[in-house]
């Protein structure tokens, strides 16, 4: 069923260069001078008399004009020497070596091809090289002013601040001693393995932006590196802020290595899947010596964080028993399977702390894995999901103790009257660990269109606390994401997140929606499509009934036609008003008045003619 | 810039046929033996033991393979022999004539074709002939009875109700009674003109089924007679409950009749549309002559809910003034220049008595206009909407005294953590008539994706209790809806209707999600696709990987392969563990003793080999 694999890569199919309208700046860091974080600056029509709009920009060098792109080389590696000025960490003298079963065995041409331009892998000389063990230091890295400028989007002070943020603490302006403190505290993760220097560094915290992961990836049946290169560079060309490689068939191992090399963002994986490939597929062959092997080939490879099914234990599977779909993790499942099969404790959850010792050498932080999360409404907030959320709690206890860093994950398919419990248990059990959930999709019955039974689900979430959305794709349930699947699901989630933001009254969440508004009143069309989400899409839906570029300043457009567009009558009534001086006096003057009335209605001035 | 009209009508491009897995079946009435309440029947694979699902369907005689469809003769009048046999109307013997300015004085090739079948036409021969005079007077009608059984899904007894209603009173089973107090309270509308004789009747409540409206309607730069026509098919064919026309270009009588003779939903249109139209597009040219004009064109023409802008009083517009969108109502902003140009009051707000005196006569309903609703989130809840809001429910009192049924518009644009204000501030002061809101877009910042910003608001308003969602389209604020927007537009909107369902507790919601989740569980992909809200484009995405009919039964995707498969492991682990008989009493006593305990973890019981 396997494609062969094309023996080089075609980086033509890479797309590079800026979105329209945008322009990448950087702002350099105070504290250490050489960081240089990336904005995507939006400028808009100089009638408007309005400065540019900056935007969060996880795209990396790849919309960088100036940066010449390599995928054979990877992207260069701007964190190494931080790493290395930390004096905690050596160069492994001898890194393990790629073994036939790391690919799944594959040859030949099925074997995708090695990533082999040179790197030195790093390891902790003792202890954690971890950012929260830095952070509970006292010492502020370059990662933490990174991610403080970053997540401040030029502000130096609040914008406006409307929303209920039920409890989240979100700074008015994001100072880096601020993110150490969230990082020390563990309520924030800064995933940046020490052998991930190609990294840009973020935030995941209920007290940053709202974040959202895509997941890529080969399965046994479809798909090859250079698809997989492409989709993730693709995901964070819409915005995707870490990306996971779920990739479970053969190449899993060279895979990787192309997507780390080329990846700006954290890379998340579920070593489990490499693991049960390593041992033929069969659950009940799984040991800790092969897993333990996966996680050392992973960590010495950059992968930023690890989904880890600790909490999947024993006597909580036959909560799962009368469940309409069961298990639906896939790494629930298979750790379920061998848990039955062995009639034993889960070992992940046996050797945890022997995990936390192998993650804090190389600061993998933990994504917990919600391996009991429902998979239908019907199995919503049962018992086997909060029991295993509480076992995910007292596990961050124990991570925290070894200074890993850790998330935990949430369902899954939630109703939405059930969403909001799912936050509060979290917040209550998992000490404000950063929670990161799979939508939740708030109902079942629309495959092909899960990206949106989701979205909703997502926003809601994301406002009560949630930091960070993995995105559910158009062919959830149904097969793996293509190229537009992928974007389809970011532009959803950007979305959801940006949604949430505004909710919670992130201090720079309105000033982008104010903007594209004001754009799309003084119909200044090339404004509204550039600072969109999505650009191109915005100008094509425009450009399919009026495809003049006399349209684009047109006060109009199909929808309405021009006798019928209520923007050009409010604009002709405040143009009328205010010649009559009646919008800066009369006018105000009037809805003064209506207010100090209590908001009964006066008779309305007379007319100023 | 317009096209030519075509001189016939294209049938063939009017979709009909069955939807796949689907069979049209019927309920007949009990007090009206007469009635044939039509059901969509979706079967299930006879391995799975279970009945058919039962599905609302909205989509007309189109979908029965025993209709034939001739539009040009239009639907067959059901309704017309109940209208009639109530006794209280009279033929008019001189119905109003198309006159040139009902077409915008369109000529030749540029007039579309009359409708030319005959049709009487009715009025009351005294007083009101609405749902809501019977239904004050205690009769059940064929209307009321038709609604109780659509309402009701053929349930017998309430499946699970699981959600959390804000107060609303949904009844475990929907009697004729039931749907006759609702309808007398005001807390529902059955909008239904008896010139509208072709329709299928439902209703409008908060303890209904949440309801989805779908706009469509020619604009003066683009679409004909057969566009709206197939798009009105078209929107019932994927859910849509009615459908507004909200043509504004030439010809808007002569599509109005095609799409009124051809349409089982009810129709709504905004009638200051076409009033403009033949004021030659000049605001300030509106009166009331032309205005009752067009409410008696309309009326006699079947339309069975006028959009009614009353609420745009003068002391409001200053309000205005300060918005970042100001007025963005197509009708709100001509009254409000109507207003400020004669410097008096909304001539609808003046005539309202006289307006509920026309539409009592052919039961007209008001879906009271939001001519001040927000169009952007920085206009959300301010004082001129509220303030239209509360001389909504002013309104709703002297509508309700005549008799005449009545619902409430409601926005717009609204961030999240303001959408429940919206919800009840509108039970507060509309005395529980039913709300109808367009979205609310939850951000500004997604043109191309406003189907799915809106999607989530949608779906949280409508838990909160809106009764029915006017959808918003993918080529919302960029251009008119096409033929793909609209089915877009309408899948995002049942998504979001039916989420609302489920977390209101709806006691026919559940069944649908869990015979779906079933279906997905059990590998049966022709049930999860024939189940599904759009089992074509469902089939497609699976079959883009996996094409061949052997997949169809194959228990794995292209999406983890068959390795990874959690519902497969989960089967095996159910099947395994069914073999050593823990399933039925092992496995579901432990986790009896697990509750029992507390939530406290059990030692595992012991394998059974």
């Amino acid at each position: 069923m396997n494609k062969p694999i094309a023996g080089k890569l075609e980086a033509a199919a890479i797309p590079t260069g800026e979105r329209p309208g945008s322009r990448k700046v950087w702002q350099a860091g105070v504290a250490w001078p050489d960081i240089r974080v990336p904005f995507r600056e939006v400028a808009v029509h100089p009638s408007s008399g309005e400065p540019p709009v900056t935007m969060y920009d996880s795209s990396g060098p790849y919309t960088d004009p100036g940066a010449s792109i390599d995928i054979e080389k990877g992207l260069p590696k701007t964190r190494e020497p931080w790493v290395v000025s930390r004096g905690d960490v050596e160069i492994v003298a001898n890194p393990r070596e790629v073994k036939p079963e790391d690919n799944g065995f594959a040859k030949g041409e099925h074997l995708a091809p090695q990533f082999t331009a040179p790197r030195r892998v790093y390891r902790a000389t003792s202890g954690a090289v971890t950012q929260m063990a830095y952070a509970r230091r006292g010492i502020v890295t370059p990662e933490m002013e990174y991610v403080a400028i970053r997540e401040n989007l030029r502000r130096e002070a609040a914008g406006i601040r409307d929303g209920e943020s039920f409890g989240a603490e979100i700074p008015d302006v994001c100072t880096p001693e601020f993110v150490r403190d969230e990082v020390a505290r563990g309520r924030a993760i800064i995933p940046a393995n020490i052998n991930h220097t190609e990294l840009e560094p973020m935030a995941i915290g209920r007290n940053f932006l709202v974040k959202v992961n895509a997941n890529i990836g080969n399965s046994a049946v479809l798909s090859t590196v250079a698809d997989e290169v492409d989709k993730m560079v693709w995901a964070i060309r819409w915005g995707a802020d870490t990306v996971m490689d779920l990739s479970t068939g053969r190449n899993i191992h060279n895979i990787r290595d192309w997507i780390l090399r080329n990846s700006p963002v954290p890379i998340g994986t579920v070593p489990i899947y490499q693991a049960l490939e390593k041992v033929g597929g069969v659950a009940e062959d799984l040991n800790w010596e092969v897993f333990r092997d996966t996680l050392i080939e992973q960590a010495e490879q950059g992968v930023d964080y690890f989904t880890i099914h600790a909490g999947v234990r024993l006597p909580f599977i036959p909560l799962t028993a009368k469940r309409v779909t069961g298990i639906v993790s896939r790494g629930g499942s298979i750790m379920a399977k061998w848990c039955l099969a062995h009639h034993r404790e889960n070992f992940l959850y046996e050797r945890f702390e022997e995990i936390c010792e192998i993650m804090k050498a190389y600061d993998v932080s933990f994504s917990l894995g919600d391996g009991l999360r429902p998979g239908s409404i019907a199995d919503a907030n049962d018992e086997a999901q909060f029991a295993e959320l509480r076992t995910l709690g007292e596990l961050t206890k124990i991570a925290w103790k070894h200074d890993v860093q850790t998330m935990i994950e949430g369902p899954g398919h939630v109703p939405m009257h059930k969403i909001k419990a799912n936050m509060d248990e979290q917040l209550k059990h998992c000490h404000e660990a950063p929670f990161y959930t799979l939508g939740p999709l708030t109902t079942d019955v629309a495959p092909g269109y899960d990206h949106i039974t989701s979205a909703i689900g997502a926003a809601m979430i994301g406002w009560f606390g949630t930091a960070m959305l993995c995105y559910v794709t158009p062919k959830e349930h149904l097969g793996l994401p293509d190229r537009q699947d992928v974007k389809d699901g970011v532009i959803a989630y950007k979305i959801a997140a940006h949604a949430a933001d505004l909710a919670k009254g992130h201090p720079t969440a309105r000033a982008w929606d104010d903007a594209l508004s004001r754009a799309r009143f003084e119909f200044r069309w090339e404004d509204q499509f550039n600072l969109g989400l999505d650009p191109e899409t915005a100008r094509e839906y425009h450009d399919e009934s009026l495809p003049k570029e006399a349209f684009k300043t047109a006060h109009f457009c199909s929808m309405c036609g021009p006798k019928f567009c209520s923007m050009k009558i409010s604009q002709d009534i405040r143009d009328a008003a205010r010649a009559q001086n009646e919008v800066d006096s009369g006018m105000a003057e009037m809805a003064q008045k209506f207010r100090e009335g209590g908001g009964e209605i006066l008779v309305p001035v007379a007319p100023a003619e």
